[in-house]
């Protein structure tokens, strides 16, 4: 590793720092239309940043909603490999307000963490590539591979623009690897190789039975209850084992190879107890909580409601009852294919004197699912070693970030997922954070990175 | 029956309208706090009224909350039967107000009927028996029999202190039977014997899980899902064939009679498509709607939430959901009993990983039933054949009238229900009304049952 970058870095740290207060400081709330000129200026602050460093090509790309910045350094040459790291500046809504302990976008430090909204997610992470570029130009005037920058403004709000541009931009975008470093790792200090995330599906129903809500005695024997209806379609969803018991929902499903159950043995376990506050865990049977959450389909009921739901009693039958469902998918299921299995089911046994209407959630996702054993992977393993002192662990994540899946359907590269957030950072939440101390193991694990795959073309 | 009685009747019939109406013009909303001063108000009308009648004493019996006239005349002498006459002369509240077509406390004629809110429920029914009071007295001087008004003003507030009231002042309520005019024919013009209802219990549960909504990608398979683990607590307590299948639930049903099925297929079919917008009856395994609604017992899920509500998706695994449940009772079932049977059989199927609070529902009512074979039920049958000109049909119904039981039990009295509501009456709602061809054709049938039970002692 180049002992003259290592050596910027810690010589420029408060620099740096500052930078990246000033940076977390523009509240880019991608969602609320008030920010739009906040976001606009987090767009600034990273072409300026990119284009001081010496960046040669930096474009402020406007799409129908949020701008992106494109920016490339290609003075690697040809013989060097291009990678595409992708990020993005805006952030989640801060409220809240009231719960933050420091105001959201008054960056300070406490107890060695950065408190901001975006620190982990994912300013702070992004800053760190910056840093690192800054430091190799600074001191070697050139980066070690050619680089080709790609940090979206939409991502909080499902990066609705971002596919076409992907899809229609194909040559510039172009690259042998991507990188992205906007996950975490299973504790603070283990560095966490993520090689597979979740898909995603859904469906929201409705129950539909007498056209108002009836009087429970004067009707109670004579109609159907879209309430007890709903919760007989529910219940045939998924059993108390927690198998789904949709027909074909596991027909396509990869199964779970024995290397990768002891990769995943290996992951410390979360202790749920203290951030579910559940006692006991509970998987889908054969499979550990472990092996369920990072590589097991999901069917979750993220909301339910119908008839009265205010204090003490109403002696209704009520109309309608609604049910939300969400899928994660792996690997091998189709979001579509699952979507409708769903609806063939629920249309199958919806009982006799209610009616199904059914909403099909738009987004979905694929699975995403990189080789453990690929170099580039194995190389990310070596670089956060060399960070953070020790050896990575392998994990899939129940998440699902579906700009994996277009990076990877449109151009068929490998993904590296270089993350350094912990499970303390709050992401989303109050009192957002990113501890200091895992800033300085991510540069050098960057560092290393960028040098140690200058010969993977 | 006395031709004088009813000439009176007929000749004062816009003038005793016009004391309706007037009685109607006070809003009594014994729920609003606000209206108190009108609930009271709305005592006193009923107390002057029977006073100017010539009723011997006249009490406005003050309790914890809206008072209660007690009135009596006891002139017919020690040979004659005493009638306790129970009504109730608050009402509920009137908003939605922009639903009305007319203001609800501004009493207006459309049609042949008389619209404002209490006009069915149950001023309008009360007034019916102060209206053949009058016309006894201002004819004949005297009643057939000796009469007890119970006039209470908590009746849509679940007649809080009416039950101490009853059995602290037993030689003051006690009588040879009770008639009580606030229920409803089947049709509107097809005089129904009411010989039975329902009983009552309920129960509203919550299942906890997690400490606080989780992410699903990140948790969906490593904890139980409360809505789910809801679905299926609700889908053990009744199949998809209406049948409850909580541990001895029917246990102490009274079986429902041969020569009961008999009467009830006699009753006229309710249009269920029309009233409920529902195609289809569904009722228990082997009875008909009719049977389950009058005289078979019913679980009922009234509401149920839990997780997102609004719109669109958020993948979350809700820390909780609940369930609001009521049962109706048939004779035999005791509603404790029941409840304790409800709470057995939910602790022993809540499965692992989630935890169960329970809320009993405080209210309860024990069925109530008359035999329909009685004399005094017989002589109903007739006095309605002359008021309607149309043979009276016998029917049971799903709704609980606390007061029933209460009478049965403190005063072993038999209980007659002379109803002269209609289907379209709209009690609860917005537009209740009550058609004056029932008033006029109630007050034929009241004169007659008064004079017929004379003997009845």
């Amino acid at each position: 590793m180049s002992d003259a970058v290592l050596q910027y870095l810690r010589d420029h740290r408060y620099e740096q720092i500052n930078h990246l207060i000033d940076f977390l400081k523009i509240p880019s709330i991608s969602t609320d239309k008030q920010n739009k000129e906040d976001v606009k200026r987090a767009a600034d602050f990273v072409a300026n940043y990119v284009r001081h460093i010496g960046f040669e090509k930096v474009e402020i790309q406007p799409t129908k909603g949020h701008p992106l910045v494109y920016a490339e350094w290609m003075g690697a040459g040809e013989d060097a490999p291009t990678v595409l790291v992708y990020g993005h500046y805006d952030v989640q809504p801060a409220d809240p307000l009231e719960l933050w302990e420091s105001p959201p976008f008054e960056p300070v430090i406490r107890e060695n963490r950065l408190y901001a909204r975006g620190t982990s997610d994912d300013k702070g992470q992004v800053f760190m590539h910056l840093a690192v570029f800054e430091a190799f130009m600074r001191t070697e005037g050139k980066l070690p591979i050619n680089v080709k920058l790609c940090i979206e403004g939409e991502e909080e709000i499902g990066s609705e623009n971002l596919y076409s541009i992907l899809d229609e931009k194909k040559e510039q975008f172009a690259a042998d690897f991507a990188i992205i470093s906007d996950s975490g790792m299973v504790s603070n200090d283990q560095p966490t190789i993520l090689y597979g995330l979740k898909g995603f599906t859904g469906l929201e129903f409705t129950v539909h039975g007498p056209k108002n809500d009836l009087h429970s005695g004067l009707y109670g024997g004579a109609v159907r209850n879209p309430l007890m209806a709903m919760a007989h379609l529910l219940a045939s969803l998924k059993n108390e084992e927690e198998v789904v018991t949709v027909e074909g929902f596991y027909d396509d499903v990869e199964p779970l190879l024995a290397s990768e159950r002891i990769l995943m043995s290996e992951v410390p376990v979360e202790d749920y107890p203290k951030t579910t506050g559940v006692d006991q865990t509970i998987s889908e049977k054969g499979y550990t909580a472990i092996e369920h959450t990072m590589a097991r389909p999901t069917l979750e009921i993220n909301g339910m409601f119908g008839g009265y739901q205010g204090e003490g009693t109403k002696t209704i039958i009520p109309s309608k009852a609604t049910a939300k469902l969400t899928c994660r998918l792996v690997p091998g299921q189709d979001p579509e294919t699952i979507q409708n299995r769903l609806i063939d089911h629920l249309e199958k046994h919806v009982p006799a004197g209610v009616q199904l209407e059914l909403k099909k959630e738009p987004l979905s996702a694929k699975a995403y699912k990189v080789d453990p054993n690929h170099p580039l992977i194995k190389k990310a393993a070596e670089s956060y070693q060399k960070g953070f002192g020790k050896e990575a662990v392998y994990v899939r994540m129940g998440g699902s970030i579906p700009v994996l899946e277009w990076i990877d359907s449109i151009y068929k590269m490998p993904i590296v997922l270089l993350g350094f957030g912990t499970p303390d950072d709050r992401l989303h939440s109050p009192n957002e954070s990113f501890p200091l101390a895992n800033f300085d193991r991510g540069l050098i694990t960057l560092v290393d990175y960028y040098q140690s795959v200058r010969k993977e073309k």
